[in-house]
């Protein structure tokens, strides 16, 4: 399968991803918000079962970054970039995310990302993220301590 | 932004999508898995975090079946497909699983999933598939009740 690793949108996907990465955890909302479409649809890893649109989004993130009185840790692993031929492009990892949140709980979790990108204008956007834990189907939990 | 939504690409990923959930629907087996790329890498509602390889999610599927003395119900809503105009795709919707599982547990849960797709030989397979639903942050029960 040609996965095409070294093209110019797999790098410049790979930068967006990181990029986004690196605003989140300096708590910077215009960069971790700035690649959004503003049609995206997410799923996320808390309720509603889904969302639509990037005012929305925007708030969801800031209501997040509101909940880490000091920036979360937040790190990508295990990224893959499809990007093909053409104008749309998805990528999956893994990513961990930790620190203390305002009502003293730690945080230390691992969580699945999938990203659906359209390049408009030049420029690729995530049209659609869905991010996710698994859960036990035994006891209903969500298994927020799962690693890769 | 033009979503292509006529091309022969888009219909034929739809067809994908609506193929396999009919297939889950009779409990076929080859059906339910005959888009998988060989390498398919998913992320399911399910542990473990991540999954990688067609034979490992073809027993994953069959033992979902098993689970199942009649075939689920199985049904796609709000599907979304992004194909653009190279060898690069994703899909994102709902689905509705329903029916009564072996323990005589009755399921009844909507699901949000992600597809990432690639053009090989001709062919459109899945080559990542993510699968989840979200959970309360007060309780960490998984939500398998929430409706679009």
């Amino acid at each position: 399968m040609a996965m095409q690793d070294d093209s110019p949108d797999q790098e410049r996907i790979r930068r967006l991803v990181q990029d986004r990465a690196q605003a989140v955890r300096v708590k910077d909302l215009a960069g971790a918000t700035a690649a959004n479409a503003s049609d995206i649809a997410t799923f996320d890893v808390l309720p509603p079962l889904r969302n639509r649109g990037a005012e929305g989004i925007r708030e969801r993130t800031q209501r997040w970054f509101d909940g880490y009185p000091e920036a979360p840790g937040y790190e990508i692993h295990d990224l893959h970039v499809v990007v093909g031929s053409g104008d749309a492009a998805f990528a999956y990892y893994v990513y961990h995310v930790s620190g203390t949140l305002a009502t003293g709980d730690e945080v230390d979790m691992w969580v699945r990302a999938t990203l659906g990108l359209r390049k408009q204008d030049g420029d690729w956007r995530i049209v659609h993220e869905h991010d996710s834990v698994p859960f036990d189907p035994e006891s209903g939990q969500a298994l927020i301590d799962l690693r890769p």
